[in-house]
């Protein structure tokens, strides 16, 4: 097998990264998808980044063990902390690694004609301020707003994406950006849960631009596959797999709200006697 | 130093078990307390039994060896599926283990004329079934309506535990009990973050007793410690520590919406190298 018929494997949390693999599908549609869910250790928003680096090692390094030919990192908050460590590790074996927030932060500079930008997330995306830098380092006149909105996941998983209780949150959480003094034109939803709650977002602030990184994610791995030469060259239309760290049920539960089918094939993964940093290399001991 | 001076553990999967900690403190005013929130694992709601269990027994080892007197569970889900396991590893040990639902639904009995109860709690905690099992299990002919309503958590920590959002949520989760043909008289709150929105519950639910489980397990404690003769005799106040296992930043700001003031002196431990089975037993191994 050559290597290019490896599939990419895509890591979160837990479900949201499910938008990111959709992208994905549609994107690439002859590609093998390997998902890992690390739903034993799920949300990673409100931990430390050094905790969410050692998960997301872990993760990686059982992703790499098993083969794949790129790791998309699904998760906004593991993509916050944990990218840098994540490529250094799987550099030496010839991985890329693919974040959601450098793809998300081009989108929103192309779509700003203002520069100012909301973004909302999970409190340790927005604690971590990547897409702030990110943003400011590519466009220093920028104007950046970058908001915590933790309900929209519980929101999201629940299912309560229309109706009075999502519209009252939204309205709650980001009315102030409207009714600031330099309303943004483009807000980042920062968040893989976020999409699915884009239109209750879209009727709190009409006339502002979303963007969802999950498309401009799956972008950036087709252009980066290309560049390596990695694009799966068959008529075989590509598989999906995933991977859960715990409570199966509930993942295919939830799953189903966020892709509208079931995720399946899907399998239960212990990854607690593996070792923290999994991934062989010299600087994840250091991180 | 004598077997009663040493403090109470108290054991939950993060803040929410700081309901428990403040009833014990005001039950028993001269114990020392022992917190530890396993915030690096939280929320145990959402993960399988055998998860749980693996959790519980990791936590409740590293209470037994810093030494406690007695072991209290402070959150539902953990005493669904661990308490069991837990009472009978730290058996050994001498340390009795005291979980939150027996003292609730001995108090939910007590408090039901008609014996017509609701329990809301996590989705492992109403999955898992324990309450309705005792309350059977104690008075045949009870009617028992079991009921998740995950998004109280958010709310709880967020801090929105009054206001539109909140009313809102509370009358979506708990009308169809108002409405439906034989409306229980007596609700267990049966998660530890519940009691943070009595006032928005009660509101959805005129007449019904609100059950917190908090004052009758602090009860509950306090009766187990006279029986075993470990009630600490001692003029000077008791005092509370706080251990987590991350992100102890935000274990205070949430805790202080809990306990009305910050939880402190706290500290992070590392329960990431210890055995998940740490507690010295035979029976642990087969959990």
């Amino acid at each position: 097998m050559s290597r290019s018929d490896l599939p990419i494997g895509v890591f979160d949390s837990g479900v949201g990264g499910l938008t990111v693999l959709e992208a994905l599908r549609r994107r690439l549609p002859a590609e093998d998808l390997l998902y890992l869910g690390d739903t034993a250790r799920v949300p990673y928003g409100t931990r430390s980044p050094d905790t969410v680096r050692r998960y997301a090692l872990r993760v990686g390094g059982h992703l790499a063990r098993r083969g794949v030919k790129a790791l998309v990192v699904a998760c906004n908050t593991a993509t916050t902390w944990a990218l840098e460590t994540l490529e250094e590790a799987a550099a030496p074996l010839g991985i890329p690694v693919i974040g959601v927030i450098r793809p998300g932060v081009a989108r929103a500079l192309e779509c700003s004609p203002s520069g100012r930008i909301a973004v909302i997330g999970t409190e340790g995306t927005v604690r971590g301020g990547a897409y702030g830098r990110a943003l400011l380092g590519a466009r220093p006149d920028a104007t950046i707003t970058q908001l915590p909105c933790p309900l929209f996941v519980s929101l999201a998983e629940e299912g309560w994406t229309e109706g009075p209780v999502a519209s009252l949150v939204a309205e709650r959480y980001l009315s102030p950006l409207r009714l600031s003094e330099n309303p943004p034109d483009t807000l980042i939803l920062g968040c893989t849960h976020y999409p699915l709650l884009a239109d209750v977002i879209a009727e709190v602030l009409p006339g502002v631009r979303l963007v969802d990184s999950a498309t401009a994610t799956a972008d950036a791995v087709a252009e980066r596959l290309a560049d390596d030469g990695l694009l799966r060259r068959s008529t075989r239309p590509g598989r999906a797999r995933f991977l859960v760290t715990d409570n199966l049920e509930r993942f295919q539960i939830v799953g189903e709200r966020f892709l509208g089918v079931i995720p399946s094939p899907a399998e239960v993964v212990d990854l607690s006697d593996e070792d923290d940093r999994a991934l062989p290399h010299r600087l994840a001991a250091g991180a």
